[in-house]
Parts: C-alpha cells; structure tokens; sequence
C-alpha cells in the first residue's frame, strides 16, 4: 500500500510517499513544493495543487493523509492555511483517492510515543523508523512532518487491520516532578520562607 | 465582458454571472451550489470546484470576482470558509480566469453606497441596479451577495476604464447624532442625574 503524507503551508507544502502495511515500510520519495514569495496568491493555490497531482500521477497513492490545522495561529494565517489544506485536499479527492486528517498532536504521537514532541524529535523518529540517516533527509521540518503524518495514518490502518506490528514508539520521559512536599522541600531549599 | 462573482461557503456557495462593462448590464445567471450536510467535507469541496468549474464552462467568464472572508468570525469557521474559498479560486485559476478579491465592505459600499449596508439593502440595491424584481431573485442572501460581488468588479472595472457610468449609488443616512451637550441632554433628559 501507498500512502501520500502532506503538511500544507502557502510557501510551504512538505509532501512525502510512503509504502507499507503489506509491504516493506519505504520511503519512495519526499520533497518541498515551493511558492516563490512573488507568486500571487491564487498561482499559489495552483502551484499546491499541480504539484500534488504530479506526485499522485507518478507514485499512483492509495491513500492520503493530512495535518488538521493548529488553531492557535492568528486568524489570517489560518484562513490562508484553510486555503492550502483545500486545494491539497482537492487534489486527492480529484484523484479518487481517500483522505485521512489527523491533528499535529495524534501525529506526534503515533511517531514518537508523546504528543508534545518537538520538530526535532518528529524526526528523529520518522528517520528511525524508516531506517535513514538524519543526514540523509533534508533539513525542513516540513518535510519531516509530512513523513511523520503519512507513518501515523500507516500506523492507523496497521492498527484497523488488527496487525501489532506498529511502529516501535520510544516512550519519551517527562521532567520528573516531586509528588510529595517533603520531597521538593529537599530538592529546592532555596524556595522555603522562613519565619525569622 | 462577461463577469463570475463568487460568495463561497462549505454548506453554500453562491454564484452569479451577469455581463457589462461594454455590454448591457444583465443578469445572465444566479444560484446555489448546495452541500448536503451529510456529504463529506472532501467531498463538499470537490462539489463547489465541480459546480464552479461547470458554470465556468457553460458561460465562460472574463473575470472573476470573490469577496474575502470575515475576520470577525471564530477560528475553526474561518478555516472550514478558508477551504471553501481556496477550491473556488483554483476553479477560476485552473481555466484561467484572472481573479480578483474584494472586502465585504468594499462590495457593499460599492453597490449601495454604504459599507455597512445590511444584506436587506444589499439586495434590493443590486435588484436596482440590474433592473429586476426583488420576487424574482431567490431570497437566499448568498446569491444576492455573490451578485453584489459581481457589480463592485463590474464598478471597479468601469472606473478604471475612465467611464463615469457607473451604477447610481443611493447614500443611506446613518442615524443622527446630536453633536452637542444641550442637544443630547434635551432629548435624553432621563440620563442626567441630579444632585439634590
């Protein structure tokens, strides 16, 4: 199975193909479609949109897999995003292809085990995963995040089709925090007040 | 010169197509591409680009004119509009047609005068000035809008070509406001307080 994995942005569409489920976990290809800051907006929406429907008609995706939108950006970049995510969107269901959506945390998640990982962690774990080399994978993290949302929706239909074999999630540990006050007393002295 | 206006929306998009410029101004079509509730939010997409694309076959617009979105409105309303308004643009783009944008202020200042016109004025101003019966136009305001979006490009166009014959404005009076002290405290005699 082929899963097409893609974070919109307006300059920015990460997009990345990968093959799995019944097959060897690969990654066939990944890459930026660029929008040259002078573009207007709607040769943007164009460009999003060719550019993905080329990368459908040369690696023939059986399913599409997309990031929701981050709600606490300011509302004109989220209308502009709305944008971006329409036309990529399009471009699957054009192409009969079904489309998944997945939130920035379920993502994370489902690739590094914690679903307030950071961009660097995302990719560590999707070049682990798919046994890269960091230095192998270019360095934009929309990239990397397009990698991550199509090994969450590979994980997903791994899970549907009741087969264990996920990826392995490293369980990344949160700062230690003091359940008890005898406990922190001692590990912080300096923040008890004495009465004098 | 023919012109496509646009007021987009996931559940329902209007559209409306009139001529002018150098041709009588003229209704030539207006209505609704409506979206089951029921249908898919990919597929609701696909069903506005569809519908846009159609219309755009059938009357081969010259120009195409959408309004941008409201700000005021909450986050998650914004994207869904953002997605709706993306897939319409491409529309016009991927036959191109070049696009323009308008403020819903600019639309309705441009046809009724008034920035702040409510949509009752709106379409009664755009029956005026296309010289048809407010019967006769479906009540749903999202086609008087997208009417209304069609005339501002149509004013727009018409200036910018140096004819002054552009659509007869009405200037609606705001309400009064009394400017002064002994005015406001004579027809407001209940807000004055008295030491006694």
């Amino acid at each position: 199975m082929i899963i097409l994995g893609v974070d919109p942005g307006t300059l920015f569409t990460g997009y990345a193909v990968i093959s799995g489920v019944n097959e060897k976990l690969k990654l066939l290809c990944c890459d930026i479609i660029k929008n040259p800051a002078k573009n207007s907006f709607p040769i943007r929406l164009k460009h999003i949109y060719d550019g993905l429907v080329e990368v459908i008609e040369n690696y023939k995706p059986d399913e599409f897999a997309i990031e929701t939108a981050f709600y606490g950006k300011n509302v004109q970049s989220t209308l502009k995003l709305g944008h971006a995510r329409g036309v990529s969107i399009l471009a699957a269901v054009n192409k009969q292809i079904p489309t998944t959506e997945y939130s920035p945390r379920e993502v994370k998640k489902s690739v590094s085990g914690k679903g307030a990982a950071s961009k660097v962690q995302v990719r560590y774990m999707v070049c682990s995963a798919l046994g890269i080399k960091e230095s192998k994978l270019p360095k934009q993290t929309d990239i990397s995040d397009a990698i991550a949302v199509a090994l969450c929706h590979h994980n997903r239909l791994l899970m549907y089709l009741g087969n264990k074999n996920t990826l392995p999630t490293k369980k990344i540990k949160l700062k230690s925090k003091s359940s008890r006050w005898a406990e922190y007393i001692n590990q912080n002295p300096g923040r008890v007040l004495v009465n004098r």
